[in-house]
């Protein structure tokens, strides 16, 4: 099921919410309030209460949201209650990082395969996934896996999305800073870490 | 000059329209419509014209937005009219990976220092920048870099950003899954890749 109705910027929330959630539990609290998760994430808790209010979590008077239980609503609207098996395309050294990266699991993604255009990384385990060939990319569609990490050099990313697409891949994390082409059917999200670090300067007095 | 009542959503966004504009001013355009720019960054047309009008730019009816000036206004509203020199601790994957990123560029940033803990690592120039002991992160003071990138483990996020800090650093973007502690007039970014992942099985029906 999707809940149509949830606006992108609120789903785009929903994960910082998650994680502010997973902070607060193993500080070992129960509840929180709208006010305390506003402060966390930066945003105003008008802006936390409406987002919560699209799936009906409203906070209990005096006690708040219960955490355990808003994660996992949170969670299964997100879909992040199943596990997730990713692929990665480029493993130089932003690709590494990614596979070394932590903090995947707790939100259920697990990259299972990699792959590479050059033939010397080819059968190397890295982080405990056999690198392949490019060449091999076809191949996805039989694992099943239908989400997947581009972090190959900005001239080859819309050839390897082109792939993806054609091997079945539906959601695509790209972290080219390019404007990836993909049928509507498939969700691409960019990372683009020079737009993030693009609003430092504006706080910085 | 701070445009104080510009709400924390409203910054954020403010540099996807900015990277949105600089795709459009590439192929060729002049103007653009809240409409198209909505389409480009995923958000609705009206919040476009909202977040624009909290800096007084409105669109002309039947031409839009005229895309060179909106691009000067929003650089200088969030002070990227200026170059920004930033330093960099942790030279690993991730490290050598934004320090090799082409991205950086359009909006002023120039990494021009880089530390690591590694004593083999210092002295080494990648991408045109020399590897320093994480020993001199106190010179950074002198320097008047005020912007600097986290790209260590986990367990020395903290600390590094704490040297940060006392090193006069005033912005931090960091990409340690930690919740990192500074005072209230340091700015921490967070960049979380699985917290922007976390959005896409939501989109893949």
């Amino acid at each position: 099921m999707r809940y149509r109705k949830i606006p992108n910027e609120t789903v785009r929330r929903l994960p910082v919410y998650l994680r502010a959630l997973h902070i607060l539990g193993q500080q070992g609290k129960a509840s929180t309030s709208s006010t305390d998760l506003a402060d966390m994430v930066a945003v105003n808790s008008w802006q936390v209460r409406k987002d919560f209010s699209y799936f009906g979590a409203f906070g209990k008077p005096g006690s708040g949201y219960e955490i355990d239980g808003l994660k996992k609503q949170i969670a299964r609207i997100l879909r992040l209650d199943t596990e997730h098996k990713v692929a990665l395309v480029g493993v130089g050294n932003l690709g590494s990082a990614v596979l070394a990266y932590a903090g995947f699991a707790p939100y259920g993604f697990d990259i299972v395969a990699a792959y590479d255009c050059d033939p010397k990384k080819a059968g190397k385990k890295i982080h405990n996934v056999t690198v392949e060939s490019v060449a091999k990319l076809k191949d996805l569609r039989k694992t099943g896996i239908n989400l997947a990490i581009i972090a190959v050099p900005e001239s080859a990313a819309q050839q390897i999305a082109d792939q993806l697409v054609q091997a079945g891949v539906k959601g695509i994390l790209n972290f080219s800073p390019l404007h990836i082409q993909v049928p509507k059917r498939v969700k691409v999200i960019t990372i683009d870490i020079a737009v993030d670090m693009a609003r430092l300067p504006y706080y910085m007095s």
